[in-house]
């Protein structure tokens, strides 16, 4: 614990979870929403409410910025370059690699020191072990704001590219959203023949938790780069070509498997159908 | 252990995996492959080899068929309907469900018993408690041969339709390409900035591994089919946008998340965007 004072701008779930438990855990802690209703809980738990960003930040030495998306975080920002001076700025709000990069470059301009978060949990996490926040960017402003970052979730850092944490947040929710959309296709599946969804999810959890601790044979394959042995590109475009036909015949789209097979076929028209089939990561780079 | 015999017809990596494994467990084991070279280990560790799939089907009670795909199997059956009567046929090939119930229609128009099976492990898996397969087709047939499917791995009887057992095995086989084409997305990404696929895959097998256990309240929203809370249609067009977008940014191909956008895209345009995201089911099986 230090006698740091955090502001945090923008009440909505993840900020007023972050705020609450920034207060729950001790740190001086003050609050700014757009709609100053939001403060009450939070003025009425033991923070301080300011009227404006410029207050906020006058009150604190490091200020969390919470809000809707890249242009909401510009537009609360840019105003403010002058009240910023010798803070940390932590922007936990949810933005693109690139998007965190402008804003890097914004406050390198004007000589502020800026972290960027990418947050992996959703509000009701923050503060419990399963919280998990990425940043990057400024080494000493992660130093500096750690003790109250920490409370918030494990923090990692990683490296000094601001746009690193949303990266990195990024492609895994990249790889989440393909086993949810998994799961939804094998769910649409067997329903045809009148298998329960929650049957389905329950099958598809156990088959995936005993095949997880072998995708990291993939990444040893992926890095050597000489994609030899394994099971080849066109052993797999086989094997889903037939997922693809076995989802048709029930009359199922299979939409969600055929940018896969499309990529893998662009390997085996140019003789690469005996490589491993993970050799479709070189073509994801390749337009 | 009974004292009946077991052909298998086939003698790939598969077939051999189980000739071997039934041998090991004290199975009487007849073998044929087209190219009879590859019967002589099978001969040499005590296996009898038949010089035809008659031959093979004669000196047995159970007949597994292990062959290349459903083509192989129809020209191999097809002439040695009249030498299966009052036996076991156990079509563990790889087919779709369709091509398993044409195989089951096949065998019931000649009075055959025909169960289809779905080998959800790779060949040096079987024997091992990774291994499973799923049956389906006729009840009689997986209870007569229990004994020697059951050596082979978990077996799990899945109904009488024919195609439950090829159809649910695709299910999950869709689930894991879609998982792991997510791995290598997620690899592609974070090469960009130089980490390394093994390091990515280490993460995403982390973060895969922390969300798998919430998988089965997906299922229960998809039973209700009301699609009331939760996640909204709208929320994660944006958040899959933003993902579409990063990898682009960064140089990757954002091809496998597209159809999920595209079908999420349907779904807002038709007034559903309030939805629960999981009702992106019911579109997959609108054409």
């Amino acid at each position: 614990m230090t006698n740091r004072t955090t502001a945090v701008l923008g009440l909505g779930a993840m900020g007023s979870a972050i705020a609450a438990r920034l207060r729950d855990t001790g740190h001086d802690t003050v609050v700014w929403n757009r709609t100053a209703a939001k403060t009450a809980p939070h003025t009425e738990a033991g923070s301080r409410a300011a009227p404006t960003p410029a207050d906020a930040a006058a009150l604190a030495d490091t200020i969390l910025v919470v809000l809707l998306d890249h242009a909401s975080v510009r537009e609360h920002l840019e105003p403010l370059a002058a009240d910023l001076k010798d803070k940390v700025i932590v922007n936990l709000t949810t933005t693109t690699p690139n998007q965190a990069r402008d804003t890097a470059a914004w406050a390198a301009d004007h000589g502020l020191t800026y972290l960027d978060g990418a947050i992996m949990a959703t509000p009701d996490m923050i503060g419990t072990p399963a919280s998990r926040i990425l940043y990057s960017g400024d080494r000493t402003a992660y130093d500096t704001a750690h003790d109250a970052l920490a409370v918030l979730g494990a923090a990692d850092y990683e490296g000094e590219d601001a746009g690193l944490a949303s990266l990195k947040d990024m492609a895994l929710l990249t790889a989440m959203y393909q086993m949810f959309s998994g799961l939804v296709q094998a769910a649409a599946m067997m329903r045809t023949v009148g298998v329960p969804a929650a049957a389905t999810a329950a099958e598809v959890t156990g088959w995936l938790g005993a095949i997880l601790p072998h995708l990291d044979q993939f990444g040893a394959v992926i890095d050597e780069r000489t994609y030899e042995g394994g099971q080849s590109v066109d052993f797999t475009r086989a094997a889903i070509g037939s997922l693809v036909t076995a989802a048709r015949e029930q009359g199922v789209g299979a939409d969600f498997l055929e940018p896969l097979l499309s990529r893998l076929d662009e390997l085996s028209a140019t003789g690469r159908g005996g490589a491993d089939w993970t050799s479709v990561t070189e073509q994801l780079t390749i337009r």
